[in-house]
């Protein structure tokens, strides 16, 4: 016999109106097939990657708290320029929330199911904003004894995408690498592995106290963009490193072009001979994240040997196949606590999370700042 | 005994002050080495290419003739901005002109240099600005005979470089290719290879003469960049051919940015599921001119599986190899009066090169406009 499971959902719909509704929807949980279980989510961070889908790229300033209490209702208004790249979510409530970890309180009837009752385990996949997800057991990566769901809440996304870096570094011939925001919780965690594997990384921030903090780290090149000499700053730290490679959470206005006109500076400072086509060293930048939402300036002051893209983990992981994702998973977990460990401003509940007090916090991208949500407080 | 042979050449300097100093030097001949052959200079083109090199990227707003009718001198100011991407030509005196034909009229002693003698032949290689040009028996392309030096003057560029596209299309697992500044000479020569070899090709343009010219020649997709419905008829030309790879000659601007945005959009009316991702098809724009100077701006409304990238013919054609480079070579001589003919406006002195009313009408890159210099007239 199995009592039934209830609890509430946390919900983001655009209408075709542009109207972004955020709410709460009761959820009843099914029963688990053979091969699933039933997880009490008690910890997933909203990352940078999941603003993305909760607010729909509406206009922050229009943010609006409706409904009561009990059942908080946020509102806000998607710009018309967005809505068309948006066609296929329109009018469809959709769940939020990449990752996150809990406890497994029900099993299917297999064996592998039934192994997991009772241990904590850390899943990636939407919906985890939730009182219960419910996944198949491939999904789930048993934590080892002794960490707690809010320890293994973002085993994924942040690990993978640092992690993922480095390799893209490594398999497209670069030995060193740009990283931009990077005071960031994600920076941080890639400035952890570079130390650890001998990587030089360049980090690019815009205040001193997030030089500071780097700096604090151990992190050895630190170049800050509002600073006036930031060219001359960034060049010199090309030069000494030689990394041809960035990896830019901004996207928007200039900074991908300045990387790149340095990164060419650097390369030109090198040639014995002028070609108006500039050098023959290829430099890549890849765009990863949209803090700054604004478009993207390339002046083109760099040659032709380059490139900019864009980059995503999923199909990053999907390019270098099961084994080498595998391996990289293994790493996560075996250095959870010290690597890959997660810093987190304040834990809030479901309701918590549509307060406009608290959205205003989480979705400034402060520096290092990032909340954990636990559906279950 | 050899009588010495003496001309000029044209030659590009930009002083450290930022002033760019076009003139004609008088120059001696050397004897060939053996395995060199020395050309009369009859036909070389300006093509978009030879600009850079030429003018320095001067604000062609402050072109000033100086100098007198037997030694004409043309200046122009260097904007300070562009000084430092050029640090490597300041203060050299630079020879001009990438391509160019002409009748060998000495050579070396080796046989292979001796067999060219009164021969035509197709260089590309730079310094054909001049009224004669040494070069390696190599670098000699012979001309079928019958083949007159005007008709064998653009033997590299723009056919190797629209051989170029239509072969890293390919290479890169695309089916369909868009183009930009489509009605130019290099454009209508790539719409003869495309009809030619069955490959769907979407033009973009911004005028309706330069539509009317590409609908006579046969071009199915046309799309005015000028046009209200733009990305409607772009969008409908991209689900229709499939294309995902673009080369734009423009670089500045929004075009780049239009492209993947319809791009996407084609590739997101056949996607089933909503991802805020956006879809999974790769998109990519090879920037390959800058007619527009101006910053590139990327509105990033397309997802992240895309590039942005400069592309250049030479380390193209070193990155596919000898062999495949020599095939391309080949199909061009075989197909020079047919598929790879150019047409010019008008055929110019070096004298007259350096008149502003010329380079005024040269460097402003209208459609199919194009000025073939005959060093020798």
């Amino acid at each position: 016999m199995s009592n039934a499971l209830s609890g509430l959902q946390l919900r983001s719909l655009v209408k075709k109106s542009g109207e972004l509704e955020i709410s709460l929807q009761p959820m009843n949980v099914a029963e688990p097939a053979a091969d699933e279980v039933v997880v009490r989510v008690e910890a997933t961070p909203i990352n940078p990657s999941d603003l993305g889908l909760l607010f729909g790229l509406a206009d922050m300033n229009t943010v609006k708290a409706t409904g009561n209490a009990t059942n908080p209702v946020v509102t806000a208004i998607v710009p018309e320029k967005f809505l068309r790249g948006m066609a296929a979510r329109i009018d469809q409530s959709m769940p939020v929330g990449n990752e996150g970890a809990g406890v497994v309180v029900k099993a299917g009837s297999s064996p592998e199911a039934q192994a997991l009752l009772g241990k904590t385990v850390a899943m990636l996949g939407g919906a985890m904003y939730a009182t219960y997800r419910t996944v198949k057991v491939a999904q789930c990566l048993v934590l080892p004894s002794g960490t707690t769901p809010a320890e293994g809440a973002s085993c994924f996304v942040n690990p993978l995408t640092s992690l993922g870096m480095v390799e893209t570094m490594r398999r497209e011939g670069h030995t060193a690498l740009v990283h931009t925001a990077a005071a960031s919780n994600l920076g941080q965690m890639l400035n952890r592995i570079c130390i650890k594997d001998g990587v030089n990384l360049v980090n690019i921030v815009r205040k001193p106290e997030q030089e500071k903090l780097l700096r604090e780290l151990g992190a050895k090149y630190i170049c800050n963009s509002s600073a006036p000499d930031f060219m001359e700053q960034l060049t010199k730290a090309l030069s000494e490193t030689g990394a041809t490679i960035a990896f830019d959470a901004i996207g928007g206005g200039k900074l991908a072009s300045q990387i790149l006109t340095c990164m060419e500076a650097a390369a030109a400072a090198k040639m014995t001979e002028f070609s108006r086509y500039g050098s023959n060293t290829f430099k890549q930048v890849y765009i990863y994240g949209g803090l700054d939402r604004g478009p993207t300036e390339l002046t083109r002051s760099f040659g032709f040997a380059w490139s900019v893209s864009g980059w995503l983990l999923t199909p990053f992981l999907q390019k270098i196949g099961g084994p080498a994702a595998q391996k990289m998973r293994e790493r996560v977990v075996a250095e959870l606590k010290t690597t890959f460990a997660s810093h987190y401003t304040k834990v809030i509940s479901l309701h918590e999370a549509l307060q406009p007090d608290a959205i205003a916090s989480y979705a400034k991208f402060g520096t290092g700042e990032k909340y954990l949500l636990n559906p279950n407080k």
